[in-house]
């Protein structure tokens, strides 16, 4: 680990002395343009008078004049990831994890600073807004959102470029050629989910779906009904991601329909849940109910008992596409007519539990 | 939830047409200096007129010129939180949901942004770095760090407030009269898990450590050897906090001490993947090998089987502190001599496996 020692240029506690560009340009004897030109990475100057403002720069432990070399670069190499969601959500669902890690690992290929802004309520919006108004990053990747969340509008009004996980479900969205998105296929995911069950002759489905103000859920949601077009509405049980959620809409599901012989949950997390009410109610799985998921998740599909059969998608390849297509939104052309979405597609993982 | 429309002014995509501040100043029928005053939060305006300002930025789309605002009022808003954890260990340990709630709450309520950076590896530090060195934030709390971490210096470096969580390991911070840190009694609480084990009269007490180049761990250990001080070295196995880290290390004191009785945990992770070694052993907890964890983790201790002996720290409360003193700090006066520390007390929880 590289340890660096106080210099004595930071001067003392609570006012320190900040070397100049001036005192970095006489250190290195080049002119002050040459030096800022280097300290802005901006090009055009020799490979041996780089290296000299460089060690001038390391030597006198200068700093570019923060505000000020955003003012000319109006790049700040740092992108905004904003996560409508709760911080216990977000730290208690792997999605989330496994989302940020494709997000984080293509920003720093590319050398750009993730910055993750959390919003936990109501009244966390303005200040987001704020943040990102206030030039501190180059564009944003917006994930979580629910039907009418401000931030891309928020986004926009500042002319920050965007990226939507998801796709949007507000309203003129499917119209709005400035818009860029990355999903999964998620109706043909609940579609492959369906069909398994009734190839393994099951009649009476359940469901259980994601919160139904997000795309996602209803996406897979559309394709269990795909399906089943003439199902019976009692067999469909709201959750909301959760293992607790997915615990509740089992319960119900139990209740209303105890004949059901499978259910597609809409998330590992709540197949999970679904998996524990199944089993303290006495029924067998897969024998009784067969029981299918979705996300398959690292740290959830394959340690469940029985192990989980779900629906794969690409979530850390996900995250990296948003990254890519914001990155080049930051500095190629204007992206044509329509929205620009990039649906990645889904998979069936077959284990034990259908 | 609010919903913005799109406004007119916020013109054609791609390129859109920002409303100035002499176009809010018009708009309200006020001066540019009264505008400028009320946007960037000065006191001195007529409350009417403020309002008139406010609308008139409300109803343009206004947003402040970005860097210009903060190379005037030096204040973001907003603070960097930088954990030196890899993303895998971030989003699995609820140590750290904990921690950041404590800390999210806090900025929030006093309107501070909070903005988190994470490092995953050795060359994320210099990106950081820059971030920090960016004027993005006006301050920031640094946590997890390990013994030759060089953020204290690259804030210090460029004059950034922050407040380290757990105690500082590095060379000379003992006499460092600028650093503020907050950690919990580590070694009180150490010693209130062993003597607990003593007093139902285990005489092999085995202890699982963190990573031994972090001060919690050492301080843990430490409180360990206080009540111990002949103890056997080979009842000591270092773990890293994760519960995997747990089972091999409980499994290498099983073999090289079978006759073990007690096992004191420095993490309540590592003590959930210990019971796991022990029951897999056929060792029944606690009649023969009574187990004490470290940390009273919400979603951990109450939820093992059996539940978790430990000693309970303020997690969440650790968060609310360290954001508290950045905030003071960022406004009053300078600290005085010596380095300022708040150690939050711990204290032992009985549940069922000691």
């Amino acid at each position: 680990m590289q340890q660096q020692r106080p210099s004595a240029e930071a001067g003392e506690a609570g006012s320190p002395s900040r070397p100049t560009l001036e005192s970095v340009a006489e250190r290195a004897g080049v002119s002050r343009a040459t030096a800022s030109r280097v300290v802005n990475g901006g090009a055009g100057v020799r490979e041996a008078l780089r290296e000299k403002v460089l060690r001038a720069v390391e030597e006198l432990g200068y700093v570019p004049n923060l505000a000020a070399r955003t003012l000319v670069t109006r790049r700040n190499q740092a992108v905004a990831v904003v996560v409508a969601e709760p911080e216990s959500r977000l730290f208690s669902d792997p999605f989330f994890a496994q989302h940020l890690r494709g997000i984080s690992r293509e920003l720093s290929a590319a050398d750009n600073q993730m910055v993750l802004l959390l919003i936990e309520e109501q009244r966390d919006y303005d200040r987001v807004g704020r943040y990102l108004a206030g030039g501190h990053v180059d564009g944003a990747l917006l994930f979580s959102l629910h039907s009418a969340d401000p931030l891309p509008e928020m986004a926009r009004r500042v002319g920050l470029p965007f990226v939507v996980g998801g796709r949007p479900g507000w309203p003129g969205a499917e119209s709005d050629r400035d818009l860029v998105y990355v999903d999964s296929d998620n109706r043909g995911g609940a579609r492959l989910a369906v069909q398994h069950l009734q190839s393994l002759g099951r009649t009476r489905i359940a469901t259980i779906t994601g919160p139904l103000d997000q795309t996602s859920s209803m996406d897979r949601l559309d394709g269990y009904r795909d399906l089943l077009p003439d199902g019976d509405p009692e067999l469909i049980a709201e959750g909301d991601f959760t293992p607790e959620g997915g615990m509740r809409a089992m319960s119900e599901l139990l209740e209303r329909r105890p004949e059901l012989d499978a259910v597609f949950a809409a998330s590992d997390l709540m197949a999970s849940g679904a998996l524990r009410v199944l089993r303290a109610a006495g029924r067998r799985v897969p024998e009784d109910v067969a029981v299918v998921g979705f996300d398959d998740l690292e740290s959830v599909a394959a340690w469940t008992e029985p192990t989980l059969t779900t629906v794969r998608q690409d979530i850390e390849g996900m995250g990296r596409l948003m990254a890519r297509l914001l990155l080049r939104r930051l500095t190629g052309p204007t992206p044509g007519p329509g929205p620009t979405s990039v649906i990645t597609p889904t998979r069936l993982i077959t284990r034990h539990s259908a």
